[in-house]
């Protein structure tokens, strides 16, 4: 896909101006975190940022009944605000040039603020955080200020296998004012940024995140496809925006599943020592499974330029092999419905979340019970070319993750029978449920956004405000 | 307030036959409760059930700043499910007439199944709980079941000062076929049902929470309130319910106020000795704090007929004081808005819930610092009596509190200014979020349960079928 020739232009220079350089070193001798003698976990010296803890996980009836891992916990809550604006009646975004020392290719493209507490409180004494005064000033929703209006603000879940309970506050400002746009920074339209998931590893995990909250409404749903006919793919995606009839499932039943999986599902978390976690191994290499499955801790030395601080040591967790999350799509009279999975996951602050239809790293299912292995993983894998709407592979955050890729399917399939963990749901049955905190998981609100990215396909990009 | 007549026959007849006979024992010496030695914390010695706990709570910034407190923690999900079935065009309900140790007068009006999930596991050996299949069923939303649909199924808080995260599982399913009415049971019309809530100590907490959980529709919102003028106090809580416009506040503005309070509010609770509490004292008569304020934990002994046990021993927690709980309203162009408060309670699973404007037991003042006063404590109090449009002492929960009650009271008043933890809200917009888990507290569902009676106060009860 062609690059609008503006953010083409900014990522060529800004490669060469900000860039992070990260090295490999061992766990044990990072610069300002020490290991907890208590507990094994590894802190950082000021109480703030995260830390990686250890857990056991048991979950009576599942195919892995009981498990031991390493996790992120990081309680505090961080923001993800993207500033929205009119220009000649097309909805734009703010978007930043961000390199994070995870990114395998530097920079990405991350919503207009995209900060935790500890970076925005200013806890590593760094400059302060562009653009914060729009999102989280102390009265952030004040009538006083018509010329910003909140379209969404909600806390959100991140990954549940490998954060413990980590939420961000993801929130949409559309502003009326003048915004200065800063240095890294750029306008680009929201019909362009949907068009940019079409990119490998271009449009951050936390752009997608934040782009999901978006209510489904005119900003994307617009457009010539609306009034296409009931064959048209891009226009069933419009119809499930917004909200047309029929959809399969009544919104009590949707809520009253997820009641009723919440109340149901037998998941129990506890603490343990980071260097004594069962059939895991803790050593200079850092923390891996003795499988060489899954994922590991790992040290590294970070070399920034153009960022709050020009460098720092972390743990980041580094998955091992390439991830797969998927949606199942069907036409029903001419409206889409997607393929929702209820899942449990140990880090979730509210049980279980809505996710895609498969999620998870093939791979893993070597070393792990054949009835572990995820329900229409084959289906997803062995697609006709000619069903599959979307596949890219899209990278996880880059603050946390190293090299942590995802390929994102949306497979379009005949009107399957739903196991008791999955049912068909419209895009706007997930919309309603955006507007409010941990139903939909980060995994699902990833390929949301690249879902609505295929109403607005076949148009023409909308111009970039001069 | 003149019951209907079958209500009272049953009563009459069921108070020989129900009843519960409470005697109050040394917390050491309960029967099935031991001490656990690690933690000083009061437990059953099957694990099941609740166990009484110590806490210490952190709020930097709020008058009083940090204190510690005996609480109930109960994590198990209990059920609260209300049948719901048409008969010649008017819904009733099926109620329970049920006796519960705390009651101080035996038998009370609840749900159709009121259970802990020990008591429908039959930790306790008893008999199984009537119509539980009708909720509880391994499949309570089967679509194989077009005779029984779910109209609200919600999970949601209990008192947040007295219960560390507990939860209810609110359900209304509503019926089309046969149901057989057992001993003990009876089915009132939705507004005779409203209408007993005018009547003290009658309908109960557990009831009363469900009941808030409806949705604000043709149930209780019709009839002829719904089209009088607009100086009609009912009216004006019928087109609130509706969600007619205007509501002051558009709803993205009041999901982003509860995500700000959320975010913002700093509230850390920490485990900490039952035996050790600061200012407690934990002797022969049980937990009490050395103001004699506030609550104490007791030990009792109950004898029981016509439930599934015939006698034990608890813990339970006796309030010292009634209680208020009070919601100002005000009508803007003939709307019923209702001034809500974000109030953090250390035992929410979620930081803050919407709370009544006023939620108190005044005398508890007297030993707290002066700020710590509620606002509009005084409006309420001092509100001429004909601007109180509700007023009735009902009871908190009978099986875990003693002769717990709390005023209820609806006062009218001019268009107040919102401090920045109050917001003016429609009914209608308290049932939108009323549809998912932990935005409106245990204080508040009750309030909105006599608030929506106030719509249809002006009518004459349906008729019970023979």
């Amino acid at each position: 896909m062609r690059l609008p020739s503006e953010l083409d232009r900014l990522l060529r220079e800004a490669r060469g101006r900000v860039y992070t350089r990260t090295e490999r070193v061992p766990l044990a001798g990072l610069d300002g975190w020490h290991e907890d003698p208590a507990t094994g976990s590894i802190r950082h010296r000021s109480g703030g940022f995260f830390s990686v803890e250890g857990v056991g996980v048991r979950r009576p009836g599942h195919p892995v009944p009981h498990w031991e891992q390493p996790i992120i916990n990081q309680p505090e809550i961080g923001l993800l605000g993207l500033l929205v604006k009119d220009f000649g009646g097309v909805p734009h975004c703010l978007v930043q040039l961000k390199a994070e020392p995870g990114n395998r290719n530097g920079i990405q493209l991350s919503p207009t603020v995209q900060a935790t507490a500890s970076n925005y409180r200013r806890v590593h004494g760094g400059s302060p955080v562009p653009y914060l005064e729009y999102f989280a000033g102390a009265s952030p929703v004040s009538p006083a200020s018509p010329r910003r209006r909140v379209v969404a603000d909600v806390r959100q879940s991140e990954q549940g296998a490998w954060f413990l309970r980590k939420r961000n506050r993801n929130m949409v400002v559309e502003v009326t004012e003048e915004v200065e746009v800063r240095e890294g920074f750029l306008w680009l339209t929201l019909t362009e940024l949907h068009g940019l998931l079409a990119v490998e590893d271009l449009v951050n995990m936390d752009t997608r995140s934040v782009l999901a909250c978006l209510p489904s409404g005119p900003a994307v749903a617009a457009g010539p496809a609306a009034t296409a006919g009931p064959d048209d793919f891009a226009a069933s995606v419009v119809r499930s925006g917004r909200g047309d009839p029929p959809a399969l499932h009544p919104t009590e039943a949707v809520l009253s599943w997820i009641t009723d999986a919440r109340v149901r599902t037998e998941l129990e978390v506890r603490p343990r020592r980071l260097d004594e976690l069962a059939r895991w191994r803790y050593d200079e290499e850092g923390v891996s499974h003795d499988s060489g499955r899954f994922f590991s801790v790992i040290g590294v030395r970070v070399e920034a330029s153009g960022r709050e601080v020009n460098g720092w040591s972390q743990p980041m967790l580094a998955p091992h092999g390439t991830g797969i999350v998927a949606f199942l799509v069907t036409r029903v009279a001419g409206v889409l419905h997607v393929l929702a999975q209820v899942r449990a996951e140990p880090g979730y602050a509210d049980v279980a979340e809505l996710a895609p239809t498969v999620q998870c790293v093939p791979e893993n299912y070597d070393v792990l019970p054949p009835a572990a292995r995820p329900a229409f993983l084959d289906d997803v894998l062995g697609a006709d070319p000619a069903d599959v709407r979307f596949d890219t592979v899209l990278s996880e955050e880059g603050g946390r993750f190293y090299h942590a890729r995802t390929r994102h399917l949306v497979v379009e399939t005949p009107h399957l029978p739903e196991p008791p963990d999955f049912r068909w749901l419209t895009l706007r049955q997930f919309s309603d449920l955006l507007r409010h905190s941990h139903y939909v998981s980060m995994e699902a609100r990833s390929l949301l956004a690249c879902l609505r990215s295929l109403a607005v396909a076949a148009r023409e990009p909308d111009g970039v405000p001069s």
